[in-house]
């Protein structure tokens, strides 16, 4: 992590490789990311596959796992944002699979793959430090999570941050925030330092967004929004501790059937599981609240309601969209996520109470 | 992690491998331990080296690498506190060296070394998830930090800390506590997430302190006590920032020169070194009490005595001396560390502002 580390590529993988850097479209040609890396990498064989999209598609992944195999691809850089390098986690695990990528999806993990190193240009996801990607099937609009190996490296220099559009930076702080919830907001006294760090996470998101909001040009904060996403999903504050990841299960239906983007899905969709959960999570939304919304004082059931208006209020501080009616989403949509719970019969979140008629009362609450 | 993890060892070490256990005294033989690992290790070569004492020393380190030698051992495991897991990581790094061990200290770092394991009987040095270890020299009474390889596994279980003697537990508290300060008791705004999270370790051990004095057999209580250790001296909390270590190398001279107990030396140096260096590190001392202290308000320099005057109350709170002559220690002494730290002309601390002179300075302050 640093200035001009994208330099550094060229010690991290051997000049015997030959590697197929992956790119999502062209913001990396203008802010210079493209030709850092290609620079560093003057004196490797490489190829190049553009194209992997917001949500990457198992479609297009496909392709890119056929050309990796004609050309005998064995080392992958990405050069992107958690997409980028969530799709191409499949695509190591797809080059060393003869069938259908599809189905290591469908099996929901893989082991065997070609190397991979991320060069992060969002802040977001934490896939340039965890083992986990989600894939989507836009022919059926479906959209699992997958897991493979960690990257063998990542490189993140804040600068290539500084010409990200706004929305984007919004969304990977929402993104950011919501991964820090999945695993903190589930029950008091598991660990006091996951707690903490948890806590720690989410207070510096709060400070940092309207500085960045100011000043998406100062290397300092950049640096900590950097770090703040990279922690928030590395499994450094998920050690010993419950985890949840209800918000994220319903999020990624909304994505799947509305293309809304992922960052802003979690912020429509947390405020509604924290109070349709509050009975459940209430001891720990009550710590959330005092030690990072400074709401000290109240009767419990009002006291929960505040933290989680001010919850939402950050989201919309972010300037993200809370509700679903203002992404165009309709109760058809609410039905077809509960008939989709009901039909794979899942039972997320801590406790699995994140059921089909559960999500339909959580998707209601933030409906308008 | 975990109760019972000590079973696990029979799956983390190959079975062709000749491992040599080591240890310090009897204690584990009192409280399980030993039965435990032997037990999990049935079906292992093993041979056991016993006596490496608290500040192991060279003179016994020898003793080890020419058993291990002629036994052909080929794998370590290190059953103990910090004392036996640094001693270890010496002895893997001499098991591969022709010459005398010594010279390894001296040149302050090996890494051709034999695979270690680690069951951590004593949570406080950190050693289990690091890859530096302190060893002494009795003839000379010096003692001086030593890198080598990370311990390729550690096992971590709470109960084994439940029999601990209240004053190592206390020791082990401070020791934890300084090691998050020398990495965090530097200057303001390198990062606001390492910043939370070594303040989230410091507030964590305030929380436990006074909770162990009254049940030290309390799981969870133990849990985050050892979490806290592990994670104050891992890299988790010094990524990019500047750390400082002025007091460990004044402490480790009182360890040297009088034989205290490594944590005790901190929790009588760092008031002084705080103190001293107000200046210098006055923001962040203000930014520590505000977070952690909960000392918010007075002009700035009443502010930043009434913080060293808490943490010194912290200190022997938990039952510690903190004031030198308490411990017999002699202006003899003060001179004979401030003559070796001038003659090593050494410049220790963030800004290399502890030298012979501010070592006197810091000891003088917490004299009597």
């Amino acid at each position: 992590m640093g200035k001009g580390m994208i330099a550094s590529l060229k010690e991290e993988i051997p000049t015997d490789k030959k590697i197929m850097i992956t790119f999502c479209g062209g913001s990396v040609k203008k802010n210079g990311v493209y030709e850092q890396v290609k620079e560093a990498l003057a004196g490797h064989q490489t190829i190049e596959f553009w194209g992997i999209e917001p949500n990457p598609a198992i479609e297009t992944l496909r392709q890119a796992i056929e050309l990796g195999k004609k050309e005998n691809v064995d080392f992958l850089l990405a050069v992107g944002g958690g997409s980028v390098i969530d799709g191409t986690k499949l695509i190591a695990a797809g080059l060393k699979y003869e069938g259908d990528a599809w189905d290591l999806v469908l099996q929901g993990a893989s082991y065997d793959c070609v190397p991979l190193g991320t060069v992060l240009t969002l802040p977001a996801t934490g896939s340039e430090m965890n083992n986990g990607a989600v894939i989507s099937r836009k022919e059926t609009k479906e959209k699992y999570a997958f897991y493979s190996n960690y990257p063998v490296f990542s490189i993140l220099d804040p600068e290539v941050t500084f010409s990200l559009p706004a929305h984007q930076v919004a969304c990977g702080l929402a993104d950011t925030f919501v991964h820090v919830m999945e695993q903190y907001l589930t029950k008091c006294g598991q660990s006091r330092i996951m707690d903490r760090w948890a806590e720690g996470i989410l207070q510096t998101l709060i400070e940092i967004a309207p500085k960045i909001k100011e000043n998406q040009m100062d290397y300092d904060l950049m640096a900590d929004f950097m770090m703040s996403a990279t922690m928030g999903l590395n499994g450094f504050i998920a050690m010993g501790v419950e985890q949840d990841w209800a918000t994220h299960m319903i999020g990624h239906e909304l994505t799947a059937l509305h293309g809304i983007t992922h960052g802003e899905t979690l912020a429509m969709v947390l405020p509604g599981t924290m109070d349709v959960l509050r009975e459940q999570k209430g001891d720990k939304i009550i710590q959330f609240g005092t030690r990072v919304m400074g709401i000290n004082s109240g009767i419990r059931d009002a006291r929960i309601t505040e933290i989680i208006r001010k919850t939402e209020d950050f989201f919309r501080s972010l300037g993200l969209r809370t509700r679903l009616s203002e992404a165009g989403v309709t109760m058809e949509t609410i039905d077809e996520i509960e008939r989709r719970f009901n039909e794979r019969n899942v039972h997320f979140g801590e406790d699995g109470l994140v059921d089909g008629a559960t999500a339909r009362k959580i998707l209601l609450r933030v409906f308008e």
